[in-house]
């Protein structure tokens, strides 16, 4: 049989408004950065999110060209960065997700993200499976799962870009109870077929539905040493349907206010329920291995 | 570090034309099934297609009242049905993957599929994620994993209906090899935002483009006792983009001409491949369950 998701003992707040803020950040220009960040999530806040949702590396921009650069531009945990969005989180009653190039007291680069909530820094995450460059600017992965951390405003888990095209990675956030995953992303522009919502969008409905989880992911803008972004920040609600609009390749901050107790119902039919119908034991390949 | 795939030897064949055949099967209409489906299997070779796919339970309709009548009109797989589609396989050189009503040895009823070729009954399944109402008919899940089967016109995965919705279920196809996955399915018709395509093909692009593998679903159409089905038959690319129009609601034939040896490289950018970059030792739940 299946085993049941844990869920909370009992019933929170209704809704919360949820923002994703689609901004651009540039490799090499800290102090910008760090405004761009606290500007989008000040506004945010302004428009009554509790959940604000800042991209992937938020914090440097993501073109490297080699690991020196990555080095020095990361940034340890009780750095200036973090800092500012603990401020921000206590002083706006905020949950700020975001993605954060790490420093670790390794001395290594981590393609990190960060949950911080009023009462400071809640949980980290290291991102486990790399993009492309990542692997060649000296990122090392890491090996923890997806955190899952009860906030004031819901259970929230998190996990960064390329993780959420992995079904098994989110399994692991939703089993673990997630009603929100949130996601800081840097999705490249690819070519589509015209008409066509973009993959990346259609895979995080997909997570979504699978899981009836919410899902809100804040994806980058601007051009970054050439290199063009998707900018497809989007907000999906349990039944992977988006319920933001679109703002393709340009700065701007989507807001959905969701009820977020609706993720810890799984059921889909009289009969059905998503994660009870999982057949687990099923799940491992020939001879035993983990699939 | 994760498991490559099987790979065939030698290429084949270039293309291959894939036909989705959506009929209306009706409860009660043995022969009308049967005619249904070979008239459907017919057209579809004659516009070229090699692979041809049809409904879940094909041969028998779906809205059953009780397990009396699935267990009447379930039938062996060396029943009238099953020959009718060796015959068709061997005529015209096809492969058919098609669901099917089973009445097993053991006499239980199973949501079964299976897949022919012009030598004859080549692979059988049976549903292992049985939906809604086909557990109080008393459909019997199956234990077993999804087919891949090596034909003359590609190597060929298949699966049931909601078992497409199991990410993990899923994947054992696309590892054991499967460059082209077939679904019958019966999808009802549920409400959706206006504009959104059916969250049921969204979550098949996921399906084809997590692991680079094409899918092609038959889906049923017509009204059967009050129930309306969504008719949302779709072939998708390795991308996860729809290569067929949507014929919803209606009986159509849909086809498209496939390169199946795409579905081979599972590689997304220089340094990504979609099944080599999974991290299945970090995909067990906490205590070492599979998740």
């Amino acid at each position: 049989m299946s085993q049941q998701p844990p869920r909370p003992a009992e019933p929170r707040r209704t809704a919360v408004t949820v923002a994703v803020c689609q901004i651009a950040p540039q490799v090499g220009d800290t102090a910008g950065n760090r405004r761009r960040a606290r500007v989008a999530v000040e506004e945010a806040a302004g428009r009554g999110a509790r959940i604000v949702v800042l991209p992937e590396l938020a914090n440097t921009g993501y073109v490297f060209t080699d690991a020196d650069e990555l080095l020095a531009a990361a940034e340890p945990l009780d750095g200036d960065t973090i800092r500012q969005w603990e401020d921000l989180a206590a002083r706006w009653d905020l949950v700020i997700v975001s993605g954060f190039a790490e420093l670790g007291e390794d001395g290594r680069a981590y393609n990190a993200a960060v949950l911080i909530d009023a009462t400071g820094l809640r949980a980290t995450y290291r991102k486990a499976h790399l993009w492309n460059g990542e692997k060649t600017w000296g990122f090392t992965p890491g090996d923890a799962p997806p955190p899952v951390v009860d906030t004031a405003h819901g259970r929230i888990g998190f996990m960064v870009c390329y993780d959420l095209e992995f079904p098994e990675w989110v399994r692991l956030a939703a089993l673990a109870g997630a009603e929100l995953l949130c996601g800081p992303v840097n999705w490249p522009l690819y070519p589509r077929p015209e008409g066509e919502r973009p993959g990346e969008i259609v895979r995080i409905q997909a997570d979504a539905s699978v899981n009836r989880m919410f899902v809100a992911v804040a994806d980058r803008t601007g051009t970054e040493r050439g290199q063009d972004w998707l900018g497809g920040s989007v907000i999906v609600d349990a039944d992977g349907y988006p319920v933001t609009p679109l703002h393709l390749g340009r700065e701007a901050i989507a807001t959905a206010t969701l009820d977020l107790a609706e993720a810890r119902d799984k059921a889909i039919s009289e009969h059905n329920d998503v994660h009870a119908d999982r057949r687990p034991a099923l799940y491992a390949l020939p001879g035993g291995k983990q699939s």
